[in-house]
């Protein structure tokens, strides 16, 4: 099948269900035959950001590598599916403009579920001080004003939402 | 025009003139609808790759993230191309067996001839010490034992270079 490129970056915090939504919605639209790639911005760490660290200036550069790969996939008609916290505003304003073909889709589980479910424990490393520069611990996550789709995975299973993506790539002509 | 993806990987030493045969060949395979993306060594420095220096670690990390991107646009049907001397036989080999559809194209442009010409100066700098790890003077290349395809540009003009490796692609049936 043939599709315009795009690029679908979920945002969200640590464990919100980011990377779980992104694999699903890949794996649907594989199935429709449209070429599509994941970033995943924990996995990307071992490969394009391996020297990168969490302060602000380290994570702005992750998001910014990802944000390159995606727009050059995105530009050759594939859909890039980026699944990384991207916590500053401007960084995703900065990919926005930079590519052009790009949807924002907040991922917006509560922190308090996020820390409870805590499946890495992650939440509670960073609360004993163990991990520093956490997002929504002791790192700021700056929620998106107007994304283009906010997910609530309190609210509706992971495949929901991957299809209500999925419908919204329909609606915005990316899939032909 | 359908096409099998492959990354096609320019190697030499500074200012063989691998980027210049890299632009010829990219401009030939878009004028046939092969859908093409030039990654340069020295343009990833400014984006993928702004943090890395010269040294053998940081060389082998710039080729790896390269190899990265490259390995993802080649499965997905497009022509990677990379001017990047990556001087390591090691990491090259390891780009070959990471991505599978690739194409090691020396660029053997002898370092007399690369030094005499010096356009961008900076055979000079290293030779006065002002550049540290540079390819040819004071870091090692190590030539390509056995690549797909050796350019001779004191012997042929870049164009008639890009023609051949063209041809090379056509042999090698990645054009469809």
């Amino acid at each position: 099948m043939s599709a315009k490129g795009v690029t679908v970056w979920f945002t969200g915090l640590p464990g919100a269900g980011k990377s779980t939504v992104a694999r699903l919605l890949a794996a649907r639209l594989i199935a429709r035959g449209v070429p599509t790639e994941v970033l995943d911005g924990d996995a990307v760490r071992t490969s394009l950001s391996r020297d990168l660290g969490f302060t602000r200036r380290d994570r702005d550069s992750n998001v910014a590598r990802i944000g390159f790969v995606c727009g050059l996939l995105t530009r050759n008609g594939i859909t890039a599916i980026a699944a990384a916290v991207a916590p500053y505003a401007e960084a995703r304003a900065a990919l926005r403009a930079e590519i052009g073909d790009f949807l924002e889709i907040h991922v917006a589980t509560p922190l308090e579920v996020c820390e409870a479910r805590d499946r890495s424990g992650r939440y509670a490393a960073a609360r004993r001080g163990e991990l520093q520069n956490f997002t929504g611990v002791s790192d700021p996550y700056e929620a998106p004003a107007a994304p283009d789709l906010r997910l609530d995975l309190a609210e509706r299973s992971a495949e929901a939402c991957a299809v209500e993506v999925e419908a919204l790539l329909e609606t915005r002509g990316y899939l032909g």
